[in-house]
């Protein structure tokens, strides 16, 4: 039978959830939408997504890839998906694709947002780092300067099997708007607690507990015993996945 | 014994309480705040809001008078409520003030906020109502047109016991940023439901359900039987307190 391709792309709010990937008694985002799928195509269907999320990381722009072995339009497939998705999992584009198409392997570049606040706050409180310490802004922004071009993110990751932790960042920003301080970052690929231990570092540099060179020296050691805290997973949010195809 | 006055300005997450009214048995905003007041000054206090917000209405904004017998400085007491109150309700400031003040009576205007969106999200869907109905900006716009200046708001607000609806709208308009579209709107005093009901008649007009004079109409006759069902609480938020004292 032929196989047919589609690709959604997913808002979720990460608060509820043991991440992206499937695990047996656990409530994932994978598997909430395998099971949706399911019900819908009437056969079983495995999806593979841009970026694997940790748990309680946020997407406003996840994108995953499936096969299909019936047509359906990706408009009335993905009215029928947030018919019955929970709340906190919303398709907001759903479209049939060329059959080779890995929403993983074909991504040229991802995007993440970090939000972090310098004061307590209650409304939105599941989607911002609440950092006690004041922050330089000044200083935020000289530390995370050097994050650009080819680079390794090994001093950045948790240990895992990879062999090779290099990248290309195509550029990182930070917005002050009232309370929020929000770095955006995009790369090509990025590795396990990369962007949340890169913000635990610059948060470090700009309480002024590390110099403000530390992030650029990590770089070119890989030596993770220098990096900051991992920065916790609610104030990171997955924004985009670029296709080459003028998409967002 | 000397009483002492203070002000508090609260921002809270209205999702998890039956409002700001004390009620018993019930997770109310002004039970919390006056249960953690009464740890911290050692004697059981009573608080009046500017505006006693419904179950499941928001508040950055809530302004919030109370009477001490013993002094303690504004920064200290805010620390110490940040430090004991649950984590969806805020305390941005206080300060002790002079000694008539009362939240309720002094107030000069309230300023809401309602958002809308015309799309499913998932992230923010606590403080948002969803309309699935495709919604004209322009007729949002010149179906509240008419709320400005000295008018009764009876035929948006729930029968109680009120004998006099009369007010003083300041102003109101419409943002529209992405999927949003955000109504603020200022006035002497609103009445229970009022700006709900306000709003899930704008959003008959705009979805070309009813003639964009309904809101005139039913500023002229009263009549409440004229008003489109009102509007979810989640929407709405108590953004800001006018005291003419040039503080938000």
């Amino acid at each position: 039978m032929k196989e047919l391709s589609y690709k959604l792309i997913l808002e979720y709010d990460g608060t509820g959830f043991s991440g992206w990937q499937i695990q047996p008694n656990e409530r994932t985002v994978q598997g909430i939408v395998e099971d949706a799928l399911g019900k819908i195509l009437k056969h079983s269907v495995r999806v593979t997504a841009a970026g694997r999320t940790d748990a309680g990381v946020h997407a406003s722009g996840q994108t995953v890839s499936f096969r299909a072995t019936s047509q359906i339009e990706g408009s009335r497939l993905k009215r029928a998906l947030n018919g019955i998705l929970p709340r906190d999992i919303t398709v907001l584009d759903a479209a049939e694709t060329h059959s080779e198409f890995n929403a993983r392997f074909d991504a040229l570049s991802r995007t993440y947002q970090y939000t972090i606040s310098n004061r307590r706050l209650s409304i939105g409180r599941s989607f911002v780092w609440q950092v006690k310490y004041r922050l330089k802004c000044e200083l935020l922004e000289e530390a995370t300067r050097s994050l650009n071009g080819e680079c390794s993110l090994k001093g950045f990751s948790v240990k895992n099997d990879n062999d090779d932790y290099s990248t290309i960042i195509y550029k990182n920003s930070w917005t002050f708007e009232k309370n929020l301080m929000i770095f955006e970052i995009t790369a090509v690929r990025f590795f396990r607690h990369a962007v949340r231990s890169i913000l635990g570092t610059a948060v470090e540099v700009a309480r002024g507990k590390e110099s403000p060179d530390l992030i650029h020296r990590i770089l070119k050691t890989e030596d993770r015993t220098l990096a900051g805290s991992t920065a916790p997973a609610l104030g990171l949010c997955l924004v985009n996945v670029d296709y080459g195809d003028g998409k967002q």
